[in-house]
């Protein structure tokens, strides 16, 4: 493609409404154009991107087994209401009328429509599994779009349900679209994690995030410096045997702490180490129940697991007045000694402790040298906090560490959820009515054009994977008044077209300085470029990742850029 | 592709509210499903379909120097309150609100977007012309939605856009663009016309429609029976030399013609040939203006000619009381004799009329032997008369016939209508600000599967061109439960596919019967059958389009397959 012909709008200035490096640079180098809030145009190199992920989705999905199909964004709001989330999606879902006044909904997703389709279509166990996807523009009306294609309104997807008879089946399947979806992140050359992530409000099985590292992400990962494990900081379980020391168990006794309140003001005052505090939290368990929740100092309670604990489904801490009531002292003094009204529930952490301290259950008192078991009984320990860097990972490999991510993939075991709803039910072999079960597996597609670009850039620009790229090599002429310079870079362009490489020349008169900059900007992974020794057959060839520079000749220009894109 | 794989739900039944070939067979044979009124799931036969009918446009775009990009359907009001067509769109305009209650619209087309995005990135002559297009979701609240693809209310369209400095070059990406549409239509193995168009409502110059030939289309195509010649009939010129035959002109005549009002009735009450008589007709011209015009007795006058002739907006026919009170006589009973308080305009082919027939401006009387010039004068000859069947064509080659015609193209010369409202403009070479002049060009692309399927189909089903069919080959297995039949089914089933063709292969528990009817409703090319000779290495091949069948070798079926799909 010659520069000429398209349209690469290239930026000095950094858009004002652009925080971060995806943002400011796919803009900056032409690739989109924002049309409304949270809405964006792709300009042809936004486009040529956008279509290569796809593809490599495309490919990957019908390794899986998944088949391709096409729904509309448009959709009736009497499916939305089938499934509730008409009236349970809020303001996220964009909604209008038609001209007779019916109600319709832009899909934000389409488990409605495909449940709907099934429902209709596959009557038998015979015509199970079945996989479908699509590659799909998604509305979603964000309170806050932000981050260009990160967190857009209008933005393409792919999305894949299958249906199943069996949970074999779905794990099947599921294990298939884990594998696929590994191998699009990979062929993306992203660096990226599959996590393990919450099921909750969905009220599905297993489910994982696949993120891709990025500090700018929203989400905290703790993932093994050594294995493969990764999960959501709320998902990842603490292993960890805890060890006591052998410090001889001393007698408990009281002490005024007055003003100290936190664990921290306690250990400071006390001048006794914090993991040997008992950190005492009331919770309130599902509005009536109460029970009191221990975890070591220097470890924080995590919600999810405290609720999968206690099988419940809402906790939260007790007020001011409820602690007062229930044990006598402020939040800052409580502790389980003497604790009988209600049950006492503490990470295992805690077992490790000796002579710890915690609240006396008197405002402004702590004790010294609590014993569990010895100074109180713990009804049940279990693993209740969040993990942290440098804890073991749970899967026995190698030290927990920490990192942001953004979501671009998520696989999911739905379950029957939506099947029963919308009443998607088939003839099992022995003739009988069963629901099916659901997996869905999505693919934020123009999120992963953002998140590779919060991969691979520099202070210049973009530097796009080869598999990415929107062309494979930029061809500048840096001056095209110079015949010999123009009829060289011709013949090139041909000549590297006729080997089915996608080149863009940059033809403008433009100065080449202007040229460079650009093509650094734009950061295709190879620039070939043909200046002052045209004449002698020779073109200077750079490589966008690393800034290698060096004179081939015009012979060796095929040859080299064939081995530089057979390397990975 | 595996039958069992995939979703492929035929219908015995024909679907009630389909009316025509396309609907009923699309949704028959698994194609596609209703979601909603006029919106449409592509089930995976119809997303094939599509995306090969895309793949043809995007080729051909790309050859015709066309860019592409993608636009998002979502477009703020504000564009549109710029152009007018916020106002005057009406209620085909989808619209909605976003959560902060800002008015968007779903996008019909895109000259606002387009020209936005051009306006602010293209400064200069020098990356002018530019031709963008795209292949994305349009729609359009149609009133009433039906005919299934052929009038949706969300639909694939593909929309280019192109911007000039000058109308020369307007003109030539014009001709390309008309030249990829032809090529396009062509290898979708459509018979089709490019047809001359009115471009009176857009204001712009030239424009041509691609009609898909169809009974059931809504437009008239004259068009000749051995050129390329095509019109709309609304814009069909008429280039006929009239000649007057030898007869000796009589004197005029006034005779009753009681309760003889058309030129049918009076021709038979008189006896007189009707392309003797000389229609009369009167029209009201642009509100306050009025004209008699006369057209020879077995033509019609078409309005489009008449507007362009007199430099008229509009034109009517006058009321009743208005002939009573400008003529003196009933509008049955008008003639051009004596008239001398309006204009007379007449059809060329008044021109070869001796003595005929015409009103007397009396009512209940008209005048035989009334000769042009020599009874009345005419203030202009022009062309004015819908073209006939059977009337040379225009182009002095062959001679007209009428068709119907299925509009999936459009090609138009836009002009500057947008540029203006948007203020897209350019400096000159001479560094002046002008307006930019643009042309547009779309295709129905999901309108011409459904196109496809009106010219390519039996009363069995569908019969796809080999250059859109989702695959090439259908393999079915007669029997599944013989262990010969299966295993070479699965050894021609892969051997198909290393070379290269795309094969559905029907391994469905199913009676022959109803597979093969399954096969010829779904419509590939070419049916192989592997049934009871499958024991001595033979295999049955047939072809959908003339049902031709033979026997075949295993050996044998590569090479014909692809001396097959060589041919024509």
């Amino acid at each position: 493609m010659k520069h000429s012909q398209t349209l690469i709008p290239t930026l000095k200035e950094v858009p004002t409404d652009a925080e971060i490096a995806s943002h400011k640079l796919l803009v900056r180098a032409g690739y989109v154009r924002q049309t409304a809030s949270g809405v964006y145009s792709f300009l042809p190199l936004g486009n040529k991107v956008l279509k290569k992920v796809e593809q490599i989705v495309r490919e990957e999905m019908e390794l899986a087994g998944a088949v391709e199909m096409l729904m509309p964004a448009l959709q009736p709001a009497d499916l939305w209401k089938e499934t509730g989330r008409w009236y349970n999606f809020g303001p996220e879902l964009m909604r209008l009328h038609d001209r007779h006044d019916r109600e319709f909904v832009l899909g934000a997703t389409h488990e409605e429509v495909i449940t709907s389709i099934i429902r209709d279509e596959v009557k038998s166990y015979k015509k199970l599994p079945l996989t479908l996807y699509q590659i799909q523009t998604k509305y979603r009306d964000e309170k806050r779009p932000r981050f260009g294609l990160l967190r857009g309104r209008e933005f393409v997807m792919k999305d894949a349900y299958s249906f199943h008879d069996t949970d074999e089946s779905l794990d099947d399947v599921y294990d298939k679209m884990y594998l696929a979806y590994s191998n699009i992140f990979k062929r993306c050359g992203l660096n990226f994690r599959a996590v393990i992530a919450d099921s909750g409000a969905m009220g599905g099985k297993d489910t994982h995030e696949f993120m891709v590292l990025s500090e700018i992400g929203e989400d905290t990962i703790a993932y093994s410096d050594t294995s493969d494990f990764a999960a959501n900081i709320e998902m990842a379980p603490v292993n960890v045997e805890y060890t006591r020391n052998t410090e001889q168990e001393q007698e408990r006794t009281i002490v005024d702490t007055p003003s100290a309140k936190t664990m921290e003001e306690v250990s400071n005052f006390l001048n006794v180490s914090i993991d040997k505090g008992i950190k005492s939290l009331l919770f309130k368990i599902d509005e009536d129940k109460f029970a009191l929740v221990l975890a070591r100092g220097d470890h924080e309670i995590n919600d999810i697991k405290l609720k999968n604990c206690l099988g419940a489904t809402h906790v939260e801490l007790a007020s001011e007045e409820e602690a007062k009531a229930l044990l006598g002292a402020d939040i800052g003094s409580l502790g389980p000694v003497n604790v009988k009204e209600i049950p006492i529930i503490a990470d295992n952490a805690i077992t490790s402790i000796v002579n710890g301290y915690c609240g006396a259950n008197e405002t402004g008192k702590h004790y010294i040298n609590v014993n569990p078991n010895k100074d109180f009984t713990v009804d049940k320990y279990e693993d209740l906090r969040f993990i942290k860097e440098g804890d073991p990972s749970p899967d026995g490999k190698g030290t927990i560490q920490f990192a942001k991510g953004i979501e671009v993939g998520h696989v999911f075991k739905l379950g029957k959820r939506y099947a029963e709803k919308l009443g998607a039910q088939y003839l099992n072999e022995q003739g009988k009515q069963e629901v099916m079960t659901m997996g869905c597996y999505g693919i934020g597609v123009s999120r992963t054009v953002a998140a590779i670009v919060e991969q691979f850039h520099d202070e210049k620009g973009i530097i796009w994977p080869k598999s990415v790229s929107p062309y494979d090599i930029h061809l500048v002429t840096v001056n095209t008044k110079d015949e010999e310079q123009l009829h060289l870079s011709e013949s090139i362009y041909k000549e590297l077209q006729q080997n089915h490489f996608d080149v863009l020349f940059d033809d403008r008169k433009e100065r080449a300085g202007v040229k460079f900059a650009d093509s650094d900007l734009i950061g295709l992974p190879i620039r070939i470029t043909v200046g002052k020794r045209a004449s002698e057959g020779y073109v200077e060839c750079k490589v966008r990742e690393d800034g290698e520079q060096f004179d081939l000749h015009v012979s060796e220009i095929v040859p080299s850029i064939k081995k530089f894109f057979s390397e990975n």
